[in-house]
This record gives structure tokens, C-alpha cells and sequence, in this order.
């Protein structure tokens, strides 16, 4: 049940998770707890300024929060990054958006994390669950066999896959299609109106293990491994990342975020994301 | 309707197309012909060996065809490539491959082209038909710009989607994922057991015409156009489709020829293509 919220209330936070059903706001709050606590004190505290922690747009229809942690100097990941949007939408429901990724530093070459969770009614929901890589696959066939072919990733994929409710879901960004991984989980799931509690179940049992095979796989093979790089292929892995990171939010949030918050917040908002991204 | 083959009689061609239906076959001559009448006579004529040509198992059960034309030495096209493949499968029904691919030359970077039709019953087909990238599309927004969104190339993927036969398709191979663009066209297509004409129909009326518009946006755009490169540039696409060439084969060839045609023949065919492949 969503929380009543006034702007002169204490201010919401990016793990409340307030306006999702209870197995979306479980299986987000698991993958944030397992990340932090895995990666602990490498990861510095969130120093976000409290409004961008959490913002809303002047009418009170919509309302966001941001949640960023950067690695230590001596750490592998550059940051994670959380954060949920809520708007109600003009036929009465609601968009519930909730998401994290992980990047990490050009120190490693191996995949990011993300998940992004969609549900633009309680009877659809879209998922996006991946390890993206940071090489052209194309090129390195012996990153794809490392990260991709001999974890089997494509096999939780394929476990989601053929459930019947669920569809293969294509992003309307063609730079977003080429950013995934061969197995990226890309479902949009559609229930029978009459029955919203099968999305909560869908969650629950079947999209929660996977997200969690894929976040645990992500740090014991990603955050938590060593690559030995050269400068040469450090310097090539840096500029991917950058252009990635800075194309990731134009296509993302630049153009929905003035539309859902106005153009100050999502200048304030896209401000500080940009400075993290390029710093 | 299959004709009958001895090894005594004349040498089967890759042009004759003799073991698909009539709009399949049409289909494939159309493509070849468009491709040869526009490339003219900046293609060689095909010089492989009358046995590559055409070639078949001991046993007589499986037969194929190779036709290759190497672009001349001023032209932009490195080679064009078709192939079929027919082989009796144990159930009593067959199994038919068809394709035809171009590749460049690394004077330019522009996409290489690639149609695949495999049928393994009347009523079942797998398309796989797209302008394959020769750059990493996450470092070149650009280049995804120029060949995918400007041309809107996703939109005759969407055409075939909406149909209710029509299924996105996941290919084993995770590096075949990898090597195609973010608007490929990746379907299967179950037709109902009782009514194998709809496949022929579907040919004829949705996959033909997109086909078409595949073809002649890169014939346009990528076959017939000039890029500049730098000497970097060039050695960059180079190596990238020296290993992507090889991995092809590597995947799409090396594991079943030698199931389909024996070791013999298999070797023979694929040193052939491995030659042209790294000439």
C-alpha cells in the first residue's frame, strides 16, 4: 500500500521502496543488501544531496529517488547506483520504475550488473536483468566464453522464458539493445486483468532467484575477480564506458525526466548524475 | 517438388535452388539477382572448384551447394556468398538451409548483409535476415544512427513481428547473437501441421517484400557508398572481420558438415571457405 507523502513530511528514502507491492520492494531491498554487504566498506557512503535523495515535481503526481554509493580508491567498482520513480498516470494507476546497476572501474574489464523493473499496471510489468558487457564481443570471443558462455547465464533466461506469461520485450532504443548481452533477460510479462496477484508471484518466485543468481554470479566474477589490463586495453575500456555511461542517461532520463518532474528538478537531478558518470 | 539426383548426372547449381518450394526458391533467386545485377561487373566470376560447387554425403542423403564472387580489386565488396544445404532427416521429412551473405572490404565500415532461411518441416521456418555491424555500436552511436535508426531498419522487423505465426528466435550460439545488429530480424514460425501452404504464403507476402528492403537499403547505403576511413580505422575493421569470419564458420559450419557430408567432403568445403575468408 502506497504511503500518503507531503513535501513537509520527512523525506523519502531510496530503500523504502514506498509505492511497489511487497515482493517488488523484497526483491529489490534483497539485491541492495546483498551488494552492500558483499562489497562493504570498499563502498563509501551515499553523499547525495537530500534533494536528489529523493525529489518530486511541483504537483505531487510524481515522485523520485536516487541512491548512489562509489568504491573506495582501492576498489574495483566506480559506484552503484539505485533509484525508483513513481507517477500517477492520467487513467489512475500508476508507473512504478525501480532499478540498480553497478559499474565498475576501467581497472577491470568485466561486465557491469543492472536490473530495471517496470510496471505500468498491476497486470504488466517489464524486466531488464543483465550482466552488460564493456568489450565488443565481436572482437573478444574469449570474454564472451568467460563471462557469458561458461556461466550460463542464458540458462536463467531461458528459465524465465518459458513461462507463459512472459514475452520477449524489445526496447524502443536501439542503443539500449545493442548495450545488453546476448543473455540479457528482456521479458515483458502480461497477466489476466482479473488476477494482479500473479505479477507479486511472478516476482516472488521465479524473477527473485534469478536476479539474485545474477547479482551473486556479478560479484563473484565481476566485483570480486581480478583482470590484469593494460594501460592500452584500460584506456579503451575507460572511453567505452564513458560514452556508454553518458549515452545511458540521455536515452534513460533526459528525455522523460523533465516531462515527469519539470525541467528544475530534472536539471538538479541529471546534474549530479552527470558529475558521478564522469568523474 | 526435389529432383532426383545421382552423382553420374550433371553438377547441381547454388542458382537452382532444387529442394525448396517455389516461393522460397523465388525468394532466394531474386536476392541473388538483385545483388548481381546492381554489384554488376565490379564481381568476378565464381572460381570454386566444380566438387564445392556442388557437393553430397556417401550415402547420397545430404546434399549442398557454395557459390562465392569475389569482388574486383577496385570494388568496395570483398565477397558475396550463397550457400543451400539439403539433407534427409530420419524422421522422413527434410532439412533445408538457404543463405546468402556480402561482406566489405575494410576500405569502408558500412554493415555486411545476411540472409539465413532454415526449414526442418513444411511448417516450420527460422529467418535470420540483417545488416550485420562491423563496429561496436555502444563506442559509435553514430554509426548505429547512420545504418540503423536513420533507416529505420526496425520497422520491417516489426512488420514480420505482429504476425501471430511469427516468434522471436534465440540462437544457441550466444556469439551469433552477438555478431547481429540490434534491429535484426531473428524469427521462427510455427504454422498450424494441417495447412504447410501458409509458410509458402508467408514467403511469398511478408518475408520476400522485407527481404527486398533489407537488400536494397544495403545496396544504397552500405555496399554503394564511400566511408572514409583512416589507416587506423581500416586495421580496426580488419581484425574484427577476420575474427568474426572465422568464429562464423567456426560455429554456423565446423560442427555439422563433417555430421552432414563426412569428414572428406566437409574438409574439403570448409578449407575452400576458409581461404576466401582470410585472402
Amino acid at each position: 500500500i502506497p504511503m500518503e507523502h507531503s513535501s513537509d513530511n520527512r523525506q523519502l528514502k531510496f530503500k523504502e521502496f514506498p509505492y511497489v507491492s511487497v515482493p517488488h520492494k523484497e526483491l529489490m531491498v534483497e539485491l541492495v543488501s546483498t551488494l552492500e554487504n558483499r562489497l562493504g566498506t570498499s563502498l563509501l557512503p551515499c553523499t547525495l544531496p537530500s534533494d536528489v535523495q529523493y525529489f518530486e515535481n511541483q504537483t505531487g503526481t510524481a515522485h523520485g529517488s536516487l541512491y548512489v554509493r562509489s568504491g573506495n580508491s582501492a576498489s574495483q567498482v566506480d559506484f552503484i547506483l539505485g533509484s525508483w520513480v513513481h507517477c500517477n498516470l492520467p487513467t489512475g494507476g500508476a508507473l512504478n520504475i525501480t532499478s540498480l546497476s553497478a559499474y565498475l572501474r576501467p581497472s577491470t574489464d568485466a561486465p557491469n550488473f543492472l536490473i530495471e523493473v517496470i510496471c505500468s499496471s498491476p497486470t504488466t510489468l517489464i524486466l531488464i536483468l543483465d550482466l552488460p558487457p564493456r568489450k565488443d564481443l565481436v572482437q573478444h570471443p574469449d570474454y564472451l566464453k568467460t563471462f557469458y558462455e561458461d556461466t550460463q547465464l542464458d540458462k536463467q533466461r531461458q528459465r524465465l522464458g518459458k513461462l507463459p506469461e512472459v514475452k520477449p520485450y524489445f526496447s524502443s532504443s536501439l542503443y539500449i539493445r545493442a548495450v545488453v548481452s546476448p543473455s540479457a533477460i528482456l521479458f515483458s510479462v502480461e497477466t489476466e486483468p482479473t488476477q494482479p496477484i500473479q505479477i507479486d508471484e511472478l516476482i516472488r518466485d521465479h524473477i527473485s532467484p534469478v536476479a539474485k543468481v545474477m547479482l551473486d554470479t556479478w560479484l563473484d566474477l565481476c566485483a570480486c575477480a581480478e583482470r590484469r589490463l593494460t594501460d592500452d586495453e584500460s584506456t579503451t575500456v575507460a572511453k567505452r564506458d564513458r560514452i556508454n555511461k553518458n549515452k545511458t542517461i540521455e536515452i534513460d532520463l533526459e528525455s522523460s525526466f523533465p516531462r515527469l518532474f519539470g525541467q528544475e528538478v530534472a536539471n538538479r537531478v541529471l546534474g549530479v548524475l552527470r558529475e558521478i558518470y564522469n568523474s
